[in-house]
């Protein structure tokens, strides 16, 4: 029951003396969607107190009220990457946020480069899409979702952050379009794990970096670039495969059976 | 010049003494869209004959003349792996074969379990998405996208070749989620490679396998169980993922710089 009941992130307490009032989308999708009534099990998570399973214990046209039944799953530490990556127009953003949150990210960095496509990004929508995708695939946290900066920013800080603790800053894999780049899972089974930094990723724009920013990029001293095979990738199927090959050879794919 | 030029493919003969004549879509597209006159460049590809640069010799309101100038790219042999799917709600077929394209698989098969969404699949449509997708990122070949068929004529057609070539039969990854799997990279990196034939790798509906097909599809002696990790991954994320693991760990990832 509890395994297949719908999962609803709630940014309130959850604990077993808490009455969960949700309201809006959320009772909409509970009651009108999901067709939930009195009685019924919900599984609740706020990214702090661990999952909870849950009884509706009222509902009425504007609001569904929760009582928690019992903590099923501790909250735990979920130390994911963080994907640093241009926005695409149409729908490629949204699934670089909703693939990324299912492959553990925990931070997500918009920058805008020269040949960024500069529609406004809607920081809200990509909010509501990480929350989505986190209910759907499990996790106990959402994605932190950076505001948008530009590239010298961003290279800015990350210099910084090499600069302030060298030792403690984590590799940023920098997806490198022009072949110089080593093959990515040679380069990620070949990191020495000498910091307790989780590694960042870079996917630059549809249309590339230019080579001044790959040679800004190239200058942080912990940069490793890689190369993504023989055919050109779009940006979201990269933000995909750089994820995947680091759960896969260094995160937390490999923890489940040690 | 040739690097930015658009690529087409097409199914017609490419020599020097051919030309070649685009009507349709792919006119409307030369000459709408991308704005080319005559004098500039394409670059085609038909499957067969490896990668032309061509000049266009003359367009009118129907149809765009081009004349090929050289053969920029040889035909070489693109033995990628098969991706065996469920077809999925909205868009998540089309990304697939898009992404399945971008990733190398030659053979796209589509097949209906329990738990598949039944809509009506269209072949066409998905043809020409695979085309497109190859156009975008190299590739000199087109991936076969079958018929679909039901699980019990996919199990039979899978159980034939083994029995009739076991030696030559590859590997068929199974994405299972229900956590007996090994971990996925573990589980291709010690694959040993004694067939010459390409692996398939087989991802559910999104409501998952009955356990009666995946008791059927472990009864296959070739069959390897594969976990992808401790979130569910929707069936778009898993296909790259797993074409991800194998390119990048077997397949044609590690090839550019041996």
């Amino acid at each position: 029951m509890s395994k297949t009941s719908p999962r609803v992130y709630v940014d309130t307490v959850l604990s077993l003396d808490a009455t969960i009032n949700l309201d809006g989308s959320q009772a909409h999708y509970l009651r009108d969607v999901m067709r939930l009534r009195e009685g019924d099990a919900v599984r609740l998570f706020n990214g702090r107190d661990g999952e909870w399973q849950t009884r509706i214990s009222a509902t009425t046209r504007r609001a569904v009220d929760l009582e928690p039944v019992e903590r099923t799953r501790p909250q735990t530490p979920e130390p994911g990457p963080r994907l640093i990556f241009a926005p695409v127009k149409k729908t490629g953003t949204s699934l670089i946020v909703e693939k990324a949150t299912e492959l553990g990210a925990a931070r997500l960095s918009p920058m805008f480069t020269t040949y960024t496509d500069k529609s406004r990004l809607k920081i809200e929508r990509l909010q509501s899409i990480a929350v989505e995708a986190a209910e759907q695939c499990g996790r106990l946290t959402i994605p932190t979702i950076d505001d948008p900066c530009s590239l010298t920013d961003l290279l800015a800080g990350l210099q910084a952050e090499t600069m302030t603790a060298p030792s403690s800053a984590g590799p940023i894999f920098l997806a490198d379009e022009t072949g110089a780049g080593a093959p990515a899972l040679d380069a990620m089974q070949g990191i020495t794990e000498t910091s307790q930094t989780a590694p960042a990723f870079v996917i630059g724009p549809q249309g590339g970096f230019s080579k001044s920013e790959l040679a800004a990029f190239r200058q942080l001293s912990n940069v490793v670039a890689v190369d993504l095979g023989p055919r050109i990738l779009r940006a979201e199927t990269a933000a995909v495969s750089v994820l995947t090959c680091w759960q896969a050879s260094r995160g937390d794919w490999r923890e489940l059976n040690p």
